[in-house]
């Protein structure tokens, strides 16, 4: 078999300890199932300005654009904030996102049962929670013009954004998310502020009608992003799929992590559009942040970047089946016990990350 | 005594049935306090739409001028929908803020600790929350130009807003926080979206220049809004003051509001600058919406209401004796058992608007 190309990138912080146990996984792979990859790994984000002076190199992009997915780790450690705006780890993956086309930012957010006690929330509001925000990525006020900060005569400064959104945009990340409902329970929640902002009534519009010429059978609602922000907190197992902005999506799929107690557990995918030679590029990394406080102490939770490696599985390679087994086998391992710092509660097994890593590929 | 002038916007949906309860304590106020009130009504919102075809009329801004404060409902009746996004209720409060100059909106989100039930999240993770948000509402997103929708000329559209603030914006609402923080646990997070930002970059250096220059004493953190989504719902008790712009303040006032439990309960200030004869523009309003599926009933929990009312004898007349009372008043009547529906649990007593409020009338 021709084998899988993928690009490996660790980032910073904890990024290259997780990453390790995702490598295991994909090593059990290779030997237990007809599969071969082959693997590029390259440096981005803080790992990238110590080497190279920036956060990624076109050449970066390139490797990207020749593999049949990305796997990334996480970027964002703050010592390079000093670097300025236009230099910063971030940069790392806003440029893939933007350069690759990765328009839909699929999260979900599930709770563990064996975790349902992590949660701040009670029990009863979040046993068997399981949303999917699909976030918009490549539009709206992370990259519209005008933008940056400008100096009037009176020597008064202005910060400058622009939340901007076409037609297109708009109904190529819903179609996603009405895709995603019908695998799921069938229902989708478009959030956007259309009561004060024009982008958002465009948005609504554009949802619907793609709603109604193509995904009638799906149960469509709309909500403001204030109403939602409460929503998640009062009732979250209301929702199925949401379908949001770049903006809303990145506070709101932030919020909804934090609901299932775990963020440490979440992964996340980001899919661009279908391409000539019918590619997708995708690009599969944790929810978590780079979590410089405990870089190199080896007790990061690996399940996330684990779990990102089954989504890659499941979205860019149709592996189902062994997207299954390693979720299973990430479930079993918390019901036997184990758990890392950031989900350690009483009666259970304090592991590292390598133990945690080992005991799921075992349990495959 | 020169009686004080009040404008009374009762507004669309439950505003006026809860705004009655209010004007009970103002009964209450000119009958055993050395005070006397010249109140003015008009129609804002839905209310306004119906008679006059428009959500507020010229003619009630140049009221709130003259007045001392402005006592605010609620607006936002959907059934207004159809009307267009220049001619929507929500205009009303929009229009309102901006004419006036009222530029920093202060949210308490308090648990009563009555009501710890309430919440969704687990009672050690919310008993005792006390958290002010001051949110910027006369800039950002919200009023920045150029907006709308437009269409180009291969028939695409594209919604537009526009994010903008300036530095005398940024630090004027600083400023407040900075001074209300005083009065409380002396610490202000200030959360934009810097990373990704411009607006957000400005934002956070304005902030620490207010800081470093007039308010060394109180203690600053720096967060950016999907974490403080995130660090809400994980460890809410961490903060006192935030302050941020326009939209996040939009989505993070209200999930803090929703960690109480008891949105219906929870009032807000949005306060002007300081003019030249010595007033100071202020509109005090619940934060909870109109509301309209229970309008009518006689249902609505007026306490956000009556507490709205607390806050201007507090920051608009300096009444802290009678502010005090009324929130010592709520809380006793809640602590005897009272109930409306939206906070009605088990082996408590559940009660209409009107008796709750003569119940918070006869506790004073
Ligand atoms: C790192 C940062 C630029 C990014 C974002 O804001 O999109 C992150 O918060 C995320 O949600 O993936
Ligand atoms: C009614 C609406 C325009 C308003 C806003 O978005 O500011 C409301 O949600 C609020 O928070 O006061």
């Amino acid at each position: 078999k021709t084998p899988i190309k993928l690009l490996v990138l660790p980032g910073d912080g904890v990024g290259p300890e997780i990453m390790q146990e995702a490598s295991r996984v994909l090593a059990w792979l290779e030997k237990n199932r007809d599969v071969t990859f082959d693997l590029t790994y390259d440096l981005v984000g803080g790992a990238s300005l110590a080497e190279y002076g920036v956060p990624i190199r076109d050449e970066v992009i390139e490797k990207a654009w020749a593999s049949d997915a990305v796997l990334f780790g996480s970027v964002g450690d703050p010592k390079w904030a000093h670097v300025g705006f236009d230099k910063r780890p971030e940069i790392a993956i806003l440029k893939l996102r933007q350069e690759l086309g990765l328009f839909a930012n699929l999260r979900p957010a599930k709770v563990f049962d064996a975790l349902v006690d992590a949660s701040t929330l009670r029990p009863e509001v979040v046993r068997g929670l399981d949303i999917m925000i699909v976030r918009e990525t490549v539009g709206g006020i992370y990259f519209g013009e005008p933008r940056g900060i400008e100096t009037l005569a009176d020597g008064t400064r202005r910060g400058i954004n622009t939340e901007v959104y076409t037609t297109g945009e708009i109904e190529r990340v819903a179609r996603v998310a009405f895709d995603l409902a019908r695998k799921r329970s069938n229902r989708v929640c478009s959030v956007e502020k259309c009561n004060v902002m024009e982008s958002g009534l465009l948005w609504k519009e554009v949802v619907t009608d793609v709603h109604d010429r193509a995904f009638k059978d799906v149960e469509l609602s709309h909500m403001l992003a204030d109403n939602c922000a409460m929503q998640l907190v009062r009732n979250p197992r209301q929702f199925d799929v949401l379908v949001t902005g770049n903006l809303f999506g990145d506070l709101l799929s932030d919020l909804a992590s934090m609901l299932t107690g775990s963020l440490g557990m979440l992964p996340s995918a980001t899919l661009g559009a279908v391409q000539e030679n019918g590619k997708r590029p995708a690009l599969y990394e944790p929810i978590h942040g780079s979590a410089p406080d405990i870089a190199g102490q080896g007790v990061a939770n690996p399940i996330a970047q684990i779990l990102s490696l089954a989504m890659l599985l499941r979205y860019s390679l149709d592996m189902q089946a062994e997207a299954d087994l390693i979720e299973q086998a990430v479930a079993n391992v918390l019901a036997s016990g184990l758990r890392t710092a950031d989900i350690m509660s009483e009666g259970m097994a304090r592991v590292g990350t390598a133990v945690m890593g080992e005991a799921i590929v075992r349990e495959m």
